[in-house]
């Protein structure tokens, strides 16, 4: 069993730390994000990532895939300590908190460290303002096989808590980068890639579209959709049946029709 | 112009009222639910529902679909409300309030009211318990042309604010029913009806399954999926890819995936 620090103090410089990590400047001054729970913390573990620091709930049940994970983090350097429930539960601000929370690095957002001929489908969100959208996003390229997301423009943080949360711990196993669309467009441009939009405007069937790898699907901002000059950058153009009153769908949702349609033709 | 009231005072009994529409027991005591911002109460209107009382901010500019919504209201009979907008932002419990919600009268959500000749597909979902992916599947339902969606057991709230918010309007195109299963079960089988799930137990690939209509496209619970003899009753289970480490999609981006399928099968 590794040594642990027990925290009981509500004003201890750990706990304010930690609680710090929900909000953007503090994440990005520290280059830390926080993951909650222990189904996350093991799916990071198996993807190779490791906690800093480990905190656990003083007391709690012993269970095998905790104790594995301790025994991980203490063995790579990092530091394990524990708290009381009602103290965890200040720092992840839920009446009802996991047991075990983690401080990971944020990793490397820069599109230079893509690989695109890694993968033959690759996620493009555009000003998606929502965590919830952008974790969902994350979960659902996992789910096809995408090599990552990449993020143009002024986006949600995919390290706040509500994004891992909801990215069901693919962003530990999707690469994540972050590029104005002046900087990505050009990126894009230097090697082989078709990008790929859902849009009304000049577009064909989203079906049986010629869909070419490695293919970049772009979904945009929740309220506004895309710009029309990104557009209009696309190489494809392509539209999905609406049948009732509205013209969108969600913008996770329109991304993950695209993408299965996607894996279909190309896979 | 209508004959408005102003309300001024936080104490007063219509801003309690409405602030008390943010809970659920409150919703049910009344029969009522809030929907916020001219764009949803616009959709509402297009759809024929008129909420009983229009609340706008004081001060507002003109606009003419507020002027028109405000018109039919009062035509109708509704009561249409002043207040200010410090005031308005504390009955919607944001910052940076819509200038405008109404109250509507619940709907009618018994399964005896649907006519299941009367759409292809139908969306189901059990123990859904996220408001947001409630109203996604709405709105998804919406532009695959769904008849609605059938909430089996214990859901989230359809007539909660971040439900209607999250359907876009849908909430007042599509019917919504809730049941528990062994209602939904029994009357499903009363008539013609096909129930399909996302499963990986016993399941076809998704592409190309034998759906039918009217196709009833279910799917479960954000944690735990689907209980395993809810899947043994389905009449089809298919499975859709999963490339990466995990073995589930959001539950809202399930079904919308199987569902723009089965719409492509069956249009």
């Amino acid at each position: 069993m590794a040594e642990r620090r027990l925290i009981t103090g509500f004003s201890n410089p750990t706990v304010k730390f930690l609680r710090s990590l929900r909000e953007k400047k503090h994440r990005k001054a520290a280059g830390k994000f926080l993951a909650e729970g222990l189904r996350l913390l093991t799916d990071a573990r198996e993807c190779g990532r490791l906690p800093e620091l480990l905190v656990m709930a003083s007391g709690r049940e012993s269970h095998p895939l905790l104790d594995a994970l301790e025994a991980e983090v203490a063995r790579a350097g990092g530091e394990v300590i524990e708290m009381a429930p009602d103290l965890l539960a200040k720092v992840t601000g839920k009446d009802n908190p996991q047991a075990v929370c983690g401080v990971f690095a944020e990793f490397d957002t820069c599109l230079a460290a893509l690989d695109r001929s890694g993968a033959k489908i690759w996620l493009v969100a555009q000003a998606l303002r929502d965590p919830g959208n952008l974790g969902t996003m994350l979960r659902t390229g996992d789910a096809v096989g995408a090599g990552g997301l990449i993020l143009i423009d002024d986006c949600a943080d995919p390290f706040s808590v509500e994004a891992v949360r909801a990215s069901m711990g693919a962003v530990f196993t999707q690469a994540i980068a972050q590029a104005r669309w002046e900087e990505f467009l050009p990126w894009l441009r230097l090697g082989a890639g078709q990008l790929v939009a859902a849009s009304l405007r000049d577009a064909v069937d989203y079906r049986g579209a010629p869909y070419q790898a490695p293919c970049f699907v772009l979904v945009g901002n929740e309220s506004r959709g895309l710009p029309e000059d990104y557009e209009r950058a696309c190489d494809l153009r392509v539209t999905m049946p609406m049948k009732g009153r509205a013209d969108s769908l969600n913008a996770a949702v329109a991304g993950a029709v695209l993408a299965y349609e996607v894996l279909a033709a190309l896979d």
